[in-house]
């Protein structure tokens, strides 16, 4: 069996070679120096016009816990031999830097940093694993849930993936991004006591066998639960377990509220309005059809194109999982480092590939807001000094290709990152969850219609400042001209 | 933010409807009828051939610590008033029943029993979320992780997914997995503490980065570590990389073991070729070169056609996150259940799709192994009471297209599952890390070569008995007279 420790800590989920460069910055006595970190993707998941960030709370909670363990400088003592002078250091260690992040809930785009981190160098390198994991799967699944939930409309939608999600806390922390993206409630109800947040379920096809018919099943469970969906689909939806359910619901009368049926199996479209038609008939018109089995929202689109009469929607693997695309590559990439004088010096990765080189510099993301029609023109990335907000006509270009611009006049320059870690101390309140929700809901109706098509959206607008980009190619050509030499 | 509570526990991890289910059995006074479940999948991922089963010793952690804890129920009394009645009950419920399973790194089939449940109904109902959660994840990632083993052979396989895992159990949970399915490490260090297994990692670029060269921070690297592995693509890999690498390696000697580079992008093919050539001119001709970027089973083969001199691979998110079908279907379903006067009755559920109908009844899992060549000729499902061993000749045919059978004689049918729990109680201690990954290699060389081939293998026989199959078809003849009357 795998060992279990009593103070057990999350400062371990990193990767090894994360403690090897600590290790070799304190023993060059450069661990201290100030680094500057940004986190960021490169290009928004599933070929959607925007993504939604997640993961800010858990971040928090990392950020505040973090801080190796006996059993931790035990462990990489004993098994992985790092040295004594330098567990000593680990052991003290507590995160002092400072970190700069987009709230929960807020739009996110390629190549715009999520986060910035600004702490020493050997710390900076140590969270680094867990911020990418954490943020990685929570803004893929906020921005999937509101990717489905733009197909859903002001219809409902509920997260039922549990069961398939990668693992427990895949399952909850992933319910909690499902809803910041805009889904109503959750299956799981550890989610639901941890981040008190709505919860829904009935019975599945089990409680329909485990009693000797269809209508005893239906009836049981009508006896204790006074809010009744049927599950309709064990045996035959059509010819057994709708008409099961209106004779129990007649039966009953107003012993319960008979709030719906749910079909799990079978062509919904079709199923869905053969129900609605024996609902209506049998007089029960308020009475919701809940869907569910492998949806998405292709899958949700199409069966509303022919006419589904579908009132709730339950989504699971396809959201919990992100399937389509299971991933999200977000990088942590050092734009500036403290040099041996004291100095803050501009640091680049260069690559092949145009888009994967690194924009160096200490930089701050402004959204810039058309005042006329409170419509988003693009997002502004901009150098720490600069104030996009006193230019009268704001020069907004494309930072690959540069012939493509624009010039905005009466805008509203937003600046997007917020203070949440001043010098190691949280300044930072989280708003609560429905207010994470709103925020999100708020913020997609900033974007042009063009953005928010699940198919081919047009690409928003993120714009490098003139100096951010001067300074990026002054660096290129710098590094450049040093390859050359040698 | 969320709410801490200091005993939480994972007994609440689990779908609303289970503990309505629950509620409803309470009510009714059958909550403690026997019942058993089978957990499966129909369809093995990825269009492999085998799948291997991990994710027990999570399954055992679960079971043992089944208990709602008092927040659990003040949750479920404040926030989902359930009744103080039906809590009295669930305040004092413990896991009493009976788990049989395969062991992990067992192969598994499509619709081939992973775990038989014999519990009280209810028991058996709130545990299954949980359960499904564990096995779907787990076993989806042993599994990706040995297909791409297949292809790697015998070099050296490493996971580096963390950043890009669902979350951190995920992260840690999946390391193990993929561990059982033939790797040989993970980066994650907080994997390595827990499960005791091998880490490795070196440096990333921000390294070479934080220094004014890259010549530099190699030197700096190498003071620290002695046995080294440079990265060697932050700026050019072949001007600059690789040359610095040699320059330090000649200059530091014997001070160090200069174990490998480490290409992360570029051509793999091309830039591992010329490496080599550049490593064995300086005489570095034991110098492993370490690949990673996006890899998996299918850039692996390919590089391998190419001739790449790759000597060790670093998969992350296509195996941590099982890109290509991120997520396992497995299903848990009813049975067998005690009837009113106590005897078991089998049950079914009826589909239009014949794959989805359930196959009722206890029975046993046996894998029939040819005596003359040691190899598997498929797996045997028979009832409880049946035994395949006191067979002469063994008939196996096709539980959906029955025409397809053969007879084999000279065989070992050797049971698949062990008694894990046994009315509440372990009775199975989990082998050692290493001891299942041995495991898996043994099982899978009792395959023939056609069913591990990754690229369209040959179906692999799951078939049921005569007795088996003929109880399945008359439940459901019996459930189709009923449905007509009605």
């Amino acid at each position: 069996m795998s060992s279990h420790f009593a103070d057990d800590s999350l400062t371990l989920h990193t990767d090894l070679y994360q403690i090897n460069m600590a290790e070799t910055y304190w023993e060059d006595r450069i661990h201290n120096r100030k680094a500057i970190f940004e986190l960021y993707f490169r290009k928004i998941p599933f070929g959607n016009g925007y993504g939604i960030f997640a993961g800010l709370e858990r971040v928090i909670q990392f950020i505040e816990q973090f801080r190796f363990s006996a059993s931790d400088i035990a462990y990489l003592r004993d098994e992985l031999n790092y040295k004594e002078d330098f567990l000593d250091y680990l052991s003290t260690l507590t995160f002092t830097g400072s970190i700069r992040s987009l709230e929960e809930g807020e739009l996110v785009f390629g190549n715009e940093p999520i986060m910035r981190i600004e702490a020493p160098l050997a710390q900076a390198q140590l969270i680094e694993t867990a911020l990418l994991n954490i943020i990685n799967y929570q803004t893929l699944i906020a921005t999937k849930a509101a990717r489905i939930k733009e197909v859903v409309g002001e219809e409902t939608a509920m997260e039922f993936g549990t069961r398939r999600a990668h693992e427990m806390d895949a399952a909850i922390w992933g319910a909690r991004a499902a809803y910041i993206g805009g889904f109503q409630s959750t299956s799981n109800t550890r989610a639901g006591k941890k981040f008190g947040m709505p919860v829904s379920g009935t019975h599945a096809h089990a409680l329909v066998q485990a009693y000797k018919d269809e209508y005893t099943a239906f009836h049981k469970y009508a006896r204790r639960h006074r809010n009744c969906v049927f599950l309709v689909d064990t045996y035959d939806t059509l010819k057994s377990g709708i008409p099961n359910a209106i004779r129990v619901a007649k039966e009953l009368g107003d012993q319960i509220n008979f709030i719906g049926i749910r079909l799990d199996s079978g062509d919904l479209a079709y199923l869905s309005k053969e129900a609605r038609k024996m609902l209506d008939e049998a007089g029960f018109h308020d009475v919701k059809i809940i869907a569910s089995n492998d949806l998405d929202e292709y899958t949700i689109l199409h069966l509303k194109g022919q006419g589904a009469k579908i009132d709730v929607w339950g989504v699971g693997t396809k959201l919990i999982t992100a399937y389509e695309q299971a991933a999200l590559g977000a990088v942590y990439k050092l734009v500036s480092i403290e040099d041996e004088a004291g100095k803050m010096a501009d640091t680049i990765k260069i690559s092949g590939n145009p888009e994967k080189v690194t924009t160096p510099g200490l930089k701050r993301v402004y959204r810039i807001i058309n005042k006329k029609f409170n419509k988003s023109e693009g997002d502004y990335i901009a150098l720490e000094f600069e104030n996009p907000q006193e230019e009268e006509r704001l020069k907004m270009f494309h930072p690959i290709h540069t012939y493509i611009k624009k010039y905005i006049s009466d805008f509203e320059a937003r600046e997007l990152h917020k203070d949440i870690f001043l010098d190691g101390k949280r300044v930072y309140s989280l708003p609560s969850l429905p207010d994470i929700q709103l925020f999100a809901k708020e913020n997609l109706s900033l974007l042009w219609d063009e953005y928010r098509r699940s198919l081919h959206p047009e690409e928003y607008p993120v714009d490098l400042s003139q100096k951010c980009w001067d300074n990026k190619m002054e660096l290129i050509n710098s590094i450049k001209e040093k390859l050359k030499k040698t």
